[in-house]
């Protein structure tokens, strides 16, 4: 079947503008075929080509195993992927793009954590009144941020930290970094002023910033969520808030984050716990909220769509990606 | 008269935290008077000390010039002391606090120029639909931060600039600073992605930032005001903005901005054009706006209350403060 694939790829989930970024990249001599839509969306009859490229929409038929090469998605995170080859079994190669929005990410933490600082949001909703009651905040120079998970991400919010003059302790679940005081959790906690969530979601790492975990911090602390929503379950933050251990929340993920999404799109009421809890923290001048859209930079979806062609170009050459799926890595 | 004086210093416009903390640090032997009103509000019959201490909205009676021997002005500012200088001619010493909040105000730039640049007031207004359109932002990486006027808060501007990375030049009125790349105003608006102000307000500067200099900007260039708002007049900005010269504004202070205060204290409806381009300033996505509180932070208030104690420390024992006015300072 293999030897009848149309394209020597194919990209799902490409919107408008990574599709005119990657039909401008592209190299001329690859049959490539660009769209919207997701695997499910295009209706496919048979397997397109040897090489796919998706998003995190789409799902991909198990019957298309054995006639695939590779997988490469254009996201940060592949649990899809992974459990694709818990499902398959297969092999087929499996790429993903590790890098191309640490920093936009990590300036998105940074940013949430100057503007918990300094009160941002009371201190915008004040000039209404242009009353500055209640408006003193905190400076960051000096300020002991924790950095849980110091991967590609977490690395750039020490460097910025760093630069902003913090003193700045990590954790992680993985290894030592070199070029940081590595610290145990608890330890951390028990230190931090502001605590950044960088932490892949992993079954190690669900749940990990609960309330037991949490209650140690120092009253007052700052929490920055831009990893996974999951690590740092929502009725635990609203209780920490509650009990003022937290003094401030920045949220860019969310747990149960589709439910949420929709919820919030379409404006309908909902039973669900978190969808009540995201309602009241909205409303709350310590508690910043955003549509987890830390990734979305203009440099960010340039180096993605840069990031993708070569490992496309990498994976037509030498059969395998840049950045692959481990056998090991667990969903 | 000055023999009679009851107190070795009154201390006027002291707000509660400020009082606390004053009252803290105070040498024992000093016979000391604190209070929240002005001195008009005092309502005082006489000089009640050679030495006074007042902050910005306190009228020095100019008779009280020749029984004066100093007075400490606890603000950054200083207009109203050389104004009173050139009523009364006289040689009482003034002096005054440069250095309290520098790091605060400084940070408060950096923060509303990050916000501008993600364009953090439509990611959070966004959360209410979790929609993502038109929220792709730029990173701070890279970027060209051109900073005019690299006194004590502009430096503090360089400083934390660098360390997110960004490229920066800087002008200023009086002299070139070392460690940063000299940059003719013209030049520099021309280069800079961003421009933050941190000007002194004199007669020079006085309207520096109008339209005709500043349509030399970059397309979409963001502009940020800590500084003084008589520098870059409300309606030039305005227009800056609807001819899409400039792409974001972040303003902390405001020409005309006692009117501009009253008016949003008190929602009257105003017929001043300055309140009325605020009115419609406020609604816009990419413009932030926070009423004049870039020094409002718990460690530039507890430097001023140390800075005040050792000023007049120094005042009483030598007879001159830290920093004084100079006699050639133009109001």
């Amino acid at each position: 079947m293999v030897s009848q694939a149309e394209y020597d790829i194919v990209f799902y989930e490409a919107f408008e503008e990574e599709q005119e970024l990657l039909r401008k990249l592209v190299p001329e001599h690859l049959k490539a075929r660009f769209t919207a839509q997701t695997i499910q969306e295009a209706k496919e009859k048979g397997v397109p080509a040897k090489l796919i490229s998706i998003r995190t929409q789409s799902k991909i038929p198990y019957e298309w195993n054995s006639d695939l090469d590779g997988i490469l998605s254009r996201s940060t995170g592949y649990d899809h992927l992974t459990s694709y080859r818990q499902k398959t079994g297969g092999e087929v190669a499996l790429g993903y793009l590790p890098l191309y929005c640490a920093r936009a990410v990590a300036e998105q933490a940074m940013l949430m954590t100057l503007a918990l600082l300094r009160k941002f949001k009371k201190q915008t909703t004040s000039f209404d009144s242009f009353s500055r009651n209640g408006l003193t905040g905190g400076e960051c120079q000096d300020k002991k941020l924790f950095v849980v998970g110091v991967g590609n991400i977490g690395c750039e919010v020490v460097d910025i930290a760093k630069g902003l003059r913090m003193k700045v302790a990590g954790f992680d679940i993985k290894e030592k970094v070199a070029s940081l005081e590595y610290t145990e959790l608890k330890t951390g906690l028990a230190w931090a002023d502001i605590v950044v969530c960088a932490l892949p979601f992993t079954k190690v790492t669900d749940k990990m910033l609960n309330y037991d975990a949490m209650k140690m911090l120092k009253e007052g602390a700052l929490f920055v969520n831009i990893a996974r929503g999951e690590i740092a379950p929502l009725a635990d933050l609203k209780r920490l808030l509650d009990e003022g251990i937290l003094g401030g929340i920045g949220l860019d993920v969310f747990e149960k984050e589709k439910t949420i999404a929709a919820a919030l799109r379409n404006k309908i009421e909902q039973d669900d716990e978190a969808v009540k809890i995201i309602n009241e923290l909205k409303t709350k001048e310590n508690v910043i909220l955003t549509p987890h859209n830390a990734f979305n930079t203009l440099e960010a979806v340039e180096q993605k769509a840069e990031q993708t062609i070569e490992a496309v170009a990498m994976f037509l050459t030498q059969g395998k990606f840049p950045n692959h799926i481990p056998e090991e890595q667990y969903a």
